[in-house]
């Protein structure tokens, strides 16, 4: 399915052109970020191979690659948290891509049951130098 | 290095624990998004190796792994756009960060010289089915 979309080009044709060119990994991968189009928040980051980007943008509905699963991940369409796909950006080398959204269902993203799959904060024990886990702040 | 860190345990020790496990993939890697303190502005994905991981928590300021130089970056130490992390959140399954930074220099992360990596949006034509990008509204 790659062969969808332009192979990556020179690196100014990756930095400053108008065609996508996606440089997915050797997995086939490339990372995509999803905040919540109301209000920024970060909601989860996930994966898509060419054929989920390719949906993605034909259906206007996130798709994504289930890199657990081994599957193609239309989100939401068991949860009901489908996520409608306001804006897409590309970033500078074209290996990540970022997504606005209007999340359907209850809103949420997460499997756990929360808002945001970021719902832990991580700091260093200064005693121990154990990297330790907390709560943070649930928006929901 | 990654035996500084908790090897992965039981999926609930993964999803509600409070202990970091990192999930480093077969590469070493865990990406890492950054977002401005300031407003949120999504400002870059890149990825975490152990020890820069190890290291953005020992020193406050982020780490990365270059994968296109293969060697440790210390964000900034040559840009002068240092990242002070303010936060740093980790996801449900430990694969993927999150940090809120505070960026020295002169405000922006992307070696274009744009504040942001993700300067274009993507679209698609509907006549042709082509993926296409133009800039987005400059944030700074």
């Amino acid at each position: 399915m790659s062969q969808i979309f332009e192979a990556p080009g020179t690196r100014a044709a990756i930095e400053e052109g108008t065609i996508l060119m996606p440089r997915f990994g050797a997995d086939g991968l490339v990372a995509c970020i999803a905040v919540d189009a109301r209000d920024g928040t970060v909601l989860m980051l996930a994966h898509m191979n060419a054929e989920a980007l390719a949906r993605t943008l034909e259906t206007g509905e996130a798709w994504y690659w289930s890199r657990s699963r081994g599957e193609l991940w239309h989100k939401g369409a068991t949860s009901g948290q489908i996520q409608r796909v306001v804006e897409m950006r590309v970033d500078c080398d074209q290996d990540a891509l970022l997504i606005r959204v209007e999340v359907g269902g209850d809103g949420g993203c997460c499997h756990t049951g929360r808002r945001s799959c970021f719902y832990r904060g991580v700091t260093r024990d200064p005693a121990s130098g154990a990297a330790v886990l907390q709560p943070v702040g649930s928006d929901r």
